[in-house]
């Protein structure tokens, strides 16, 4: 299908060629930032009745092989999955070879995110259990997407967009599949505690509200009620026990250590100067950082300046390490609003401080909602693969067009009042200053700053931004300035992917048009 | 329109005459317990884009007329609004206030229940700006109904009926207008907090999810964010602060004193020791009571069994009381559920005991749903205005035909295990045991046990509760027994209403059809 899906192109308003149709469905280009309207009504999942649901509100069912049967798993259907238990998770995989033992073909799979560890789900595409995956793929799976073999098209989306694709209908889950650290007879399931604790559960909210079935996994099953319930049992049919929903030692995995290079560092500590400098660090802001290395050491520097300039964020958004944890806990924060939690730190906070509060991708990140917490955010702290002198920015491909990487909330943080890109001028002496970049997956209209170790670039959009560090010592320079000099360095612009003329996945943009697509490498 | 809607009636299932049409929209009969099979999908709002709302997430506007009129209403509209303000609350009208000097008329006015401190709306249904209520009409509306003055048809509600109509798409609210004793400018709305607090804000909480437009009104603005979320204001158009939302000495209103008459306090005692000798009382077990006087006597006496049996609940139900709230801080239960709050000790409770946990009419009631919590719970101590010797029950009129009160949660908790009315066998002199209810709210067959001042009555159809109490020394008798006794004693049975042949409103089951009409009085 991929191949007829794909071979209609058009050039969008970024001047991108996308596919028209991909997986059988209609796309729209994308139109520029803030152009697309949306028309219709949100969709609904079917009208159930209590009568058909013991009155006991016991849901526990024999084995997820069942339960899916239960569930009238066909040819064809879309299952989804979260990702809060990152490459530690087993449920999806679970999940989905129980399909392949039912026997049923041409499954979409629909994960938040898919890691690693889930690589098998390759045997199962080329087994056709599996037809293709919507959603961001980390590693072998992106590769195996950009190597052509998928037969489906990848559709990679924001954890904004996959919260819009699914309100709005564009996805229809027929079955969810929701791993939850506790759970109770009734289907109410909380990430925060039990031996796989991963936090927050916010991921597969959407998929509990809007699919037709769900089901949830659990390896600690208390007595009802299990509170908090971050997911309701009265969106769950059935509760699935098993021994172990995932690798807890994976669960945390290691995004989440303060990177010891020191132009890393380095790039962190200006981020921070720049944000002290910029006046955006104020009493009463806002900051949203990642878990990644640079991101986590910017928050320690942050807060050094925080303590010595006597001032306090209103909150924090993560993404929660021990880094915010220790915000908040020190006094230097109101709350944390936690989208996702990436270590023991942040699992022991959310559990049990009601200042670091659970959110949603409904919450944060929605584009087609009533606004969301994204745009009130003063700064966020973000990365990326590429940047072009233009401020667009790449996060899912590499300079040789693999595909390796998800858009998490990226886009959606684009929002924010001041969005800065912290990234290394080069990475293996390929340059991330490049001419254009191999995928596109934010317009350099909304993206502030770009922060290298060679200085900081502030788009010339932003005339308030140059405005407000007027007579700061930081070193600011232009992006063609940068990138000449690491060009120099690295000998010479970045290859250009040998890449062919077929798609093999799109980038959607937060309103759920198509801003680019990924091709077949070689 | 209520004149020729009510001209065509048909008997339903219990045999009650119930209008085919109501408000212009095609009705159901009932069909029985668990009979109705829903079809279909849930409704869902507009969708909208974060472009058209402020990106500082600043959505506060000028004043709540202004927002009405932004929010587009016009003639024939449906507003709605929630009562955890009670006879306290000011929000409600001074929407419908605003409305009339926007000139508009025929609104449905479709509150989650209204109350005395509201009877000026009759001003507003004389004058033609609101055409009917659909909702609990306690007091003077209700009487207002009764007297055939209403021009559309009256519909009452249970408090899970209302989510199902609004979840299902029976009811579409054009503008919801919730009063939030805090919020923030996004929208987020706590009712735990401020000047005005009154705990839970769950029964708003369909009409900020469904509403095509949602304005909260707060007396107690904070600075993004307000947590806990109770409203989320990603559902919110347009905060506006007034000065006051309502009236805190009537916010928590007076049906929170346990009674001191000898007959309800022996009543409440006879509850709490039929669940002591039915074994009904143990540990782990649950029970709900509301806020009326017997069943605040009735969880005073359970409380001091459970200490001497040394039993623990798993959770209580409420409409949460300082009685409810002693049980969780001594250790008597794990958790309250709470659906509404009812005093200020519950206030204080739930914003601060994370065990205190706010429920919505989704979680607790809602029948056309995965489950719902209320058949879960092990017993409920409800009240009602009459019963039937086959234990049928009505909660919403007098002997004398005057609507006069609301469902609330009464039908839904009906699904519990063991389901007791605790009620004086008369009042006024008016025998409460009758050979047929005025209006009909619920089933005999759902209602297990009726506890009078002169004794216990089982129905017949829960031989496992009657063989449970064998050997009890509680006075058990049957409902004609004990109704004989009442009749001699006040003189007859009721005299019956002298009603007309036309409905002045419908009263809905808990899965959308219609039981019983409430018919114009004289």
């Amino acid at each position: 299908m991929a191949i007829l899906d794909g071979s209609k192109l058009t050039r969008n308003a970024a001047g991108r060629m996308v596919p028209e149709i991909a997986n059988g469905h209609q796309q729209v280009p994308y139109l520029g930032v803030d152009k697309n309207r949306p028309t219709g009504n949100k969709t609904g999942p079917p009208i159930r009745t209590a009568n058909d649901y013991p009155a006991d509100g016991d849901k526990r069912f024999v084995d997820l092989e069942t339960a899916l049967r239960k569930c009238g798993l066909r040819d064809g259907m879309v299952i989804s999955s979260h990702h809060h238990l990152r490459d530690g998770d087993r449920v999806a995989l679970m999940a989905l070879e129980a399909a392949a033992r039912i026997g049923v073909k041409g499954l979409t799979w629909f994960p938040s995110a898919s890691f690693p560890s889930q690589k098998s789900v390759i045997e199962l595409m080329d087994s056709g259990v599996i037809d293709h995956i919507e959603g961001s793929m980390n590693g072998p799976l992106g590769d195996y997407c950009t190597q052509g073999k998928m037969r489906g098209m990848g559709v990679l989306r924001s954890h904004g967009g996959r919260w819009q694709a699914i309100q709005d209908g564009e996805v229809h889950i027929d079955i969810a599949v929701i791993a939850a650290p506790t759970a109770d007879p009734f289907g109410n399931c909380d990430g925060s505690h039990g031996k796989s604790a991963c936090g927050s559960l916010g991921f597969a909210l959407a998929d509990s509200i809007y699919a037709d079935h769900v089901i949830a996994v659990t390896d600690n099953l208390v007595p009802f009620p299990c509170v908090p319930w971050q997911i309701q049992g009265n969106n769950v049919d059935y509760v699935v026990t098993v021994d172990s929903i995932g690798d807890s030692s994976k669960i945390v995995s290691g995004t989440t250590q303060i990177t010891r290079s020191p132009d890393r560092l380095r790039i962190a500590e200006l981020v921070a100067l720049f944000l002290r400098d910029a006046g955006v660090m104020r009493n009463g802001f806002s900051f949203q950082a990642g878990a990644g290395g640079i991101a986590l050491a910017f928050v320690s520097y942050l807060k050094r300046m925080m303590k010595e300039a006597g001032v306090k964020a209103r909150f924090v958004r993560g993404g929660s390490t021990k880094y915010l944890v220790e915000l908040l806990e020190q006094g230097l924060t109101d709350y944390i609003l936690d989208g996702q939690t990436f270590d023991l730190d942040g699992v022991r906070s959310i559990a049990s401080n009601p200042r670091h509060v659970a959110t949603s991708p409904f919450t944060s990140y929605n584009y087609n909602g009533k606004g969301n917490f994204a745009s009130i955010v003063d700064a966020v702290v973000l990365g990326a693969t590429e940047v072009d002198t233009n401020f667009n920015a790449n996060v899912v491909t590499h300079s040789d067009g693999r595909l390796l990487h998800g858009i998490g909330g990226w886009q959606n943080c684009l929002a924010a009042g001041c969005t800065i890109l912290a990234v290394p001028s080069f990475r293996d002496r390929i340059p991330v200053i490049v001419d254009e970049v191999t995928t596109l997956c934010g317009a350099g209209e909304l993206i502030d700053v770009v922060v290298t170790e060679r200085g900081i670039a502030i788009n010339p959009r932003r005339q308030d931004l140059i405005d407000a560090v007027k007579g700061s010592k930081l070193p600011f320079r232009s992006l063609p300035e940068i990138k000449a000099e690491v060009e120099r360095i690295c000998g010479g612009k970045p290859q250009r992917p040998k890449r062919s003329d077929r798609p093999v996945a799109i980038v959607k943009w937060v309103d759920g048009t198509v801003l680019d697509s990924v091709w077949r490498v070689g």
